[in-house]
């Protein structure tokens, strides 16, 4: 898993000394109070200590694009949020179990955003919290254990959310109640050549054979779960409604449909409020029975959430019960209620249609000069980027991917990656990015692929 | 497990047409939108909008004593957290992939609370994250399943953390990996009668059969796990010095000891830092293999941890690394930063030590007067307070404490209870509680109890 040689995302230890003095000194004692399972971004790790809109600041006061950053999604410090967080921990930051308008106002506001069979919604701090809450419902309400996700899923980090999701420990880490489908890659799954008149059904037939393996083994299947926007995958949202027959699969097993919307919720996508909307239509709404969120919902405070239809959190609701010292404190809640309210004032998920599209068509451009983009993909802003090896049958071009995202670095754009082989550029800035941070981001790439072609 | 009758510590929604009509209102707006896994403490619940100190204010202005809240370890809306949190809002908040001084600052200064042995911190957001980290870290350590419970223990929500809380599930809801033990009380168990020469051989003991056992069943021994004030089984800190004998069952049997000190940590316990340190001597310190801490870490802001052994955590960071977006976030850290320059600069835990001895002393005095008081007990500002059946062999009086908890509370005193039998009132203020605090909490408790016998 640890790579050892050639170009990486990640600082490497061992390369230590060619830090200057004061950074190696930092590092060096952070690796000492952290321990080994923390990591830094690029071979040269960035200080930063400021942040403002689409900029990140380094301890030079050097100012970086991001484009990385989805947490921030109403930009880096956005005032709202700040001023929210302050006011609100000046006055009184505690639990649930005291009655408090602003958590019944802001879950209203919020359920409004889903589908009315979603009608509950439980605060936690993390999405891994809340991904582990919803299979402890999905597992309560189906009386079943087995669980199917995708081949590169990441759906977080307890025990639990880590045992479904492979690309943290590889498939050989999945425990016997979890199964894993191939991705739905329109760009590498030809499924008529696999005999189906669409990657839905494809994809649904994939779903399928896992839950009757599942049932073979004698494991009663409770969950499907996805990232709607399958992000850790490569970056799936096309063709737009190919998610509909898997539902349809889902529900017909006695199974409930878990959508993982930390990555692509809060109008990223841009067509929608919600990534798994993008799979539905007006007559035939897309509506999963447990949806995650979290990332954006405070701006980088921490707060995430389980959203639920009644029916199916009814028994859990009952026996168990569901306590969460911070989830849903008052002061998370002040910071999600300002996301909220900022993210319609100000339009967001429209720039990011608008701007999202730009930096595809931009992006489609560059490929005509540069081969080694063999595909762009997206919605909103989140955007693929894919890198094969030019004059092959898509072999994925990882080590021109890693140099690429530390050329970037270099020329101040923060980028991350995404897909089993690490070769897709990961665009996911925050919301708030425009037509001009798009252009800036594209032609430092131009700049960087430019240089490397020399 | 729910209780449909007789006194309760929680709201019963089946009363809520006695609540005035706004309440009422409120009440169902949110069953609505947060569902029945929601719970409200009080048979009247609270609407609390303001914290100031040891204090909460309801929606009327009504000022309350919070005996209940050890989140709010410094006092609500403490001015140094609230500024240290506004002021780094308004900065940056980003995750740790960046390099920043301000966590390695904080890590160091933590760690050094700590016996030296235990060398690196992880950060979570919730003491659960940290327990479920720990325990992943304990098995990929020890190569093992198995877990050594208390019989009421409760160490958090998400699944796996979730299987080692008898106090949720009850015994029939633990999975064939975890054992428990009877609580190591020294009120109710008679060491000398089970042929022991201390409470701590006699729990050493209890501890050493149940890995037998799980031996006996195949399942390897990964971790005893127990809060060190073990709260959740009734708050028993004496005699300090009993945990040192199954802390070395634990290191025969190859596994790892995991301190949860969410609830004793940050020198509530008055003694020392961390509750542990109670069960050592200067000679022969009590050192844990991984520690968890929570609740106080950030006075409410969502920070927790894991602390850990090198050698311990050296494959599992290794081989898995562990990232967690909004743990020790910038924001979080700089709420903690300001948490234990507090505590070191208005020295809490010696006010914890000074004001819970006063509590004790006063509480026994009560006891000659009020029968019901069968037990006192503490450490520092943790303390139990038990009600008997006068009369009886130590009958619990869960009746009697749910009365004198909703009794409290109309008296303008917020507590909980404690214990598998609800038996015990758990008095765990805010660290900055006075000696004033504590005698206006004595003579309510002694009012109460008066009326109730009248």
């Amino acid at each position: 898993m640890a790579r050892t040689v050639g170009p990486s995302t990640y600082f490497d230890p061992a390369t230590i000394g060619s830090l200057e003095s004061a950074t190696a000194d930092l590092v060096r004692r952070r690796i000492d109070a952290l321990g080994p399972a923390y990591r830094l971004f690029y071979e040269r790790p960035l200080q930063i200590v400021r942040g403002a809109g689409v900029h990140l600041y380094d301890v030079e006061g050097e100012e970086y694009l991001d484009v990385y950053n989805n947490v921030a999604s109403l930009g880096h410090s956005h005032p709202r949020v700040t001023a929210a967080v302050a006011e609100q921990a000046a006055l009184l930051n505690t639990h649930t179990r005291y009655l408090h308008p602003a958590i019944v106002r802001y879950a209203e506001e919020l359920l409004e955003t889903f589908p009315a069979d979603l009608g509950h919604v439980m605060f936690t701090c993390t999405g891994s919290e809340a991904g582990d809450l919803a299979l402890r419902i999905a597992k309560a309400h189906t009386g079943g254990t087995g669980v199917v996700v995708t081949r590169n899923a990441y759906h977080g980090v307890t025990t639990e959310i880590a045992a479904i999701s492979p690309s943290l420990g590889g498939l050989g880490s999945l425990p016997p109640w979890v199964r894993w489908v191939p991705a739905p890659d329109a760009f590498r799954v030809d499924h008529v050549a696999a005999g189906f008149d669409s990657l839905g059904e494809w994809f649904a037939a994939q779903v399928q054979d896992q839950i009757d393996d599942l049932a073979a083994h004698g494991v009663r299947f409770a969950a499907f779960v996805a990232d709607s926007i399958f992000a850790s995958d490569g970056v799936l949202p096309d063709p737009a409604g190919f998610l509909a027959p898997v539902r349809d699969v889902v529900a017909r097993a006695g199974g409930v449909y878990l959508a993982d919307e930390v990555q692509p919720g809060f109008g990223r996508t841009g067509d929608a409020m919600w990534g798994f909307q993008r799979h539905g239509t007006h007559d035939a709404p897309f509506v999963p029975d447990l949806v995650t969120i979290g990332k954006p919902m405070g701006n980088g405070m921490p707060i995430a959430a389980t959203i639920v239809r009644p029916d199916v959190v009814e028994a859990f609701g009952r026996d168990m019960r569901y306590f969460n010292t911070f989830g849903g404190n008052a002061v998370s809640v002040a910071a999600a209620q300002a996301v909220l309210d900022v993210v319609r004032e100000e339009h967001l998920q429209d720039n990011a249609a608008t701007v999202g599209a730009a930096i595809q068509s931009m992006a489609r451009e560059l490929a005509t000069r540069h081969p080694s983009i063999a595909d762009v993909r997206g919605a909103g802003l989140f955007i693929g980027i894919e890198f094969t090896v030019p004059g092959t049958d898509k072999e994925p071009d990882e080590e021109l991917t890693l140099v690429v995202v530390n050329g970037l670095r270099r020329r101040h754009v923060l980028i991350g990656t995404a897909g089993i082989d690490n070769n897709i550029l990961k665009v996911r800035p925050p919301m708030v990015f425009s037509l001009h941070d798009a252009e800036r981001f594209v032609s430092e790439l131009d700049s960087t692929l430019t240089e490397l072609e020399a």
